[in-house]
Order: structure tokens, then C-alpha cells, then sequence
């Protein structure tokens, strides 16, 4: 049986982008469940279903998708009866993480970024699926196929390591985007001087072997230019710095700060 | 007058890059100087011209222009006739931080990553030019805009500020590749699985909001993902993933770990 008639559990980024998604794929989400009303009713509003304030009160459908922080699965999980479909898209929480019950509990993770304003081609995203059940298991691959061609069988394991990369190659070069766009803003420079080496970055780490492509001052050993750069950074940022040099110093040999 | 014979100083990755971009753009490189002798006559025999192992033996050249670490420029300042006409390419070393008494020295900076087998656009990189007086200055504009549509005068501290932040932007973001790599490695897990993730970060990052797409579980407080993520990370990485979470639960309010 296929799974086609959804409800969804949460609001978030996630929400968002696997709703519209199903909506494009001939699936219809027959509600949506939020703890915040606004976003909850905002999201039910863009599906054109209803939006429900309390899990006492769902229907019946083919699954629920539950698109929350890994902190809440388990609380939604025990108030939800056991006999129904039901996955989840975390990155981390384990598929026996859980005490609930429930025998047909999935997994149904897209390994990506997702904003709600920025849209996404989904057709690429890798959706990693793992379930207590072989045939629940094949439906939640199905229905993922729907989605995009980029669709794999992985243990809670494997995804937590996967999740745990996807972390460090978009939150922190993300974050490494702010920490750098705010250093430049506090020194009335223009940030976008940097696109071109953005740009080249990403190229090289896209050509596969980053360990080839490494350069700077920690790989060089050149602790002068290091000493100006601690020097000229305070807090968070120093922290962060200082972290990332002593790692590149140690892989290529260099003594620590 | 303008700067068309050229002799350089160095044979890492930044000489070679320059060097082929002065070839292509009317100037000749008269000599290669190089304390390794290998990478020296290999920059020598691609730019048709003569290595030469010892600075008393250059012959005069328009420009000198000196690729080499910070921590070596003094050391050649000092050997070099005080009359010359001198650039050096580093992004950090402060226009007076030595004592040579050099009247035409100057900074010939390329924001840029390089490495020898691998082509760069040198027309969209930016070129940072600072010299000790206004009219050697102009010619090294003069120089780098034959080369490059994006040339800009910085001060000694403009220029180290955007290091730093291209320290943060490709340094950084390459080694936290590098990390991720190694660990999926090490799970036999395909890293190319990121490579959607990747593509979005960076396009993201270009849109030029980072502050606006930063997700994932220090955003959201997430503590029981990012323990599991530490605890499956030893070493350096465990440093690096607990300082950037550090930096961005701080930034977003919630308590560091």
C-alpha cells in the first residue's frame, strides 16, 4: 500500500519544505499539527488543509511525519496510538531511542539545509530511510523515491554520522560566514571582496580531496600571521579560531599554539 | 614607467599562479629566485626563463616581487639594495613592520586561494595594493589591473582584517571538509552523499545573509544531538565541533555547553 494521505507533525523549516514537496508529488496532507498556532495555521493555510491544536483530536492517515526537535519525538511519540504509520526526520535521534511501542516507527531524514523562504530542489536531496519493519521500510523508501532520485536504506548510525558531517560542512561554514561577514562589518570593510574566494573554496571542495587543497598560514606553519589574527579577534570568535589553526597545525605537523 | 620585467622571488603556489598571469599579460619574468632548487627550476623552465640560487646574483628588473612566507620577507629585505622597486604578496606582514629601508616597497596581495594544479580566474580575483609612496602605488595598480578587474588600495590593517576573514572563509571551511571527510571515512560512509549540502551551503552563504540561514542543532538547542555528536568525535575535531557550537549557541542565546 502506498503511502499517500499524510499528516504532519510540526512547523518547522522541515515542515514546510516536505509538505510542499508531497503536495507536489500527488500526496495530499490531511492536516497539520503545531505546538505554535501561527506557523502551525500558516503551513495548513500553503497545504490548503486544517490545522489542529491538540493530537487528541487527528484522523486517520497513511502516515505521520514528525518534523521536530529530536528533544520532543519521544513526548509526541507517547501520546500518539501505537498501531499507527509513523516517521520521523531527525538527523540524530535513534530509531530505539525510543520506549514507545509503535512497531511501524521510521525514519525519513533529508540530509539537507532547509529555510522556509529559500526554496529547494528536492530531486537531489539524499533521504536516508530506516524503520522497525521491512515493509514500512520499503513504503517510507517509496514515498521518498516520489520525492527525489537520491534515496538510501542507513542504520541510526550511520545517519547520526552523516548528520554529524552535514553539521560541520553547512552549520559551522555557515557560521564561519557570519563570524567572518561580522569581523568585516565591525572594520567598515566589504565583505563581498571575499565572494571570489567563496566561490574557488567551494569549487575545490567539490572536486573531492580537500586534504589536497588545504593552504593558509597553519598549514605553512606561519604563526606570525596566527599571533596577528588571535591578536585582532576577541571571545567566541578567538575561541573558534584558535581551535581550527591548532587542528591544522597538528594533521600537518606543526607544533600547537 | 610602467612594471613589465619581472623578477620573482619564491616558487609556492602564489608565485605560480602570478607568474603565468604576468606571462599572459605582456610582462616577462627576467628571473626565479628560489631556496628550493626544485620547485625553483620548475617555476624557471614554465616562465622560459633562468633560476638563479643566490639573491647576488639578480640581475635589474622592474619589479621584484617576493611570494615567500611572512616570517622570511625581513630576511630578503635585507639582502636586497635598498633601491629597488619591491613588492611582497602576503596577506598579514604590515607594510612597516620591517626595518629595510626600502623608498619603493609595496604590497602586491592577491585575495585568493592557490594551488599549482589547479586554474584560478585571476581576472575576478581581488588584488590588495598598498606601497610607501603614491607613485609606486599606482604602478602596482597599474600591474594588478592588467590582470584583474577588482583591484583596490588597503591599508596595512584593511588588509589584514580580509585575511583573516579568508583565513575563516577557505582555510576553515576546507579543513572542516577535510574533518567531515575523514569521518565518514573512517564509518565507510560515502562522503560525495554531502554533496547537495554543500552546493546549498554555498549558495547560501553568496546570497549574502548568513546570519539568516544558520540551522541545525545549536540554532535550535539541541543538546541531546550535539552529545551525541561529541561523543562520537575524540581529539581535535571534538575541539573544533565544541568551539563553533559554542560560539553559535552563544550567539543565538542559548547556554554554552
Amino acid at each position: 500500500m502506498e503511502l499517500q494521505k499524510i499528516g504532519i507533525i510540526g512547523s518547522g523549516n522541515v515542515a514546510f519544505h516536505l509538505a510542499s514537496a508531497f503536495l507536489e508529488n500527488n500526496c495530499t496532507i490531511e492536516w497539520v499539527y503545531s505546538r505554535n498556532e501561527a506557523t502551525g495555521s500558516e503551513l495548513a493555510n500553503k497545504c490548503d488543509t486544517k490545522f489542529i491544536d491538540s493530537l487528541n483530536n487527528i484522523s486517520e492517515v497513511d502516515l505521520v511525519l514528525v518534523c521536530i526537535k529530536d528533544d520532543g519525538i519521544n513526548v509526541v511519540l507517547n501520546q500518539l496510538p501505537s498501531n499507527i504509520n509513523i516517521a520521523y526526520t531527525s538527523g540524530t535521534f535513534g530509531l530505539y531511542d525510543s520506549q514507545a511501542s509503535h512497531q511501524n516507527l521510521g525514519v525519513f531524514y533529508p540530509l539537507q539545509t532547509f529555510k522556509k523562504e529559500s526554496k529547494v530542489d528536492i530531486f537531489e536531496v539524499p533521504f536516508l530511510i530506516e524503520a522497525k519493519n521491512d515493509y514500512f521500510k520499503q513504503q517510507l523508501f517509496d514515498l521518498a523515491w516520489k520525492l527525489s532520485k537520491n534515496v538510501h536504506f542507513t542504520t541510526s548510525e550511520m545517519r547520526m554520522h552523516l548528520h554529524l558531517a552535514a553539521v560541520m560542512l553547512n552549520n559551522f561554514a555557515n557560521h564561519l560566514a557570519v563570524l567572518a561577514k561580522q569581523h568585516l562589518d565591525a572594520h567598515n570593510l566589504n565583505w563581498e571582496l571575499l565572494y571570489p574566494l567563496i566561490k574557488e573554496t567551494n569549487k575545490k571542495i567539490l572536486e573531492g580531496q580537500p586534504e589536497k587543497t588545504q593552504t593558509g598560514p597553519a598549514i605553512r606553519g606561519d604563526y606570525s600571521s596566527i599571533e596577528k589574527h588571535l591578536n585582532a579577534l576577541e571571545g567566541d570568535v578567538n575561541s573558534v579560531y584558535k581551535s581550527l589553526t591548532n587542528s591544522i597545525l597538528n594533521l600537518y605537523g606543526h607544533k600547537k599554539l
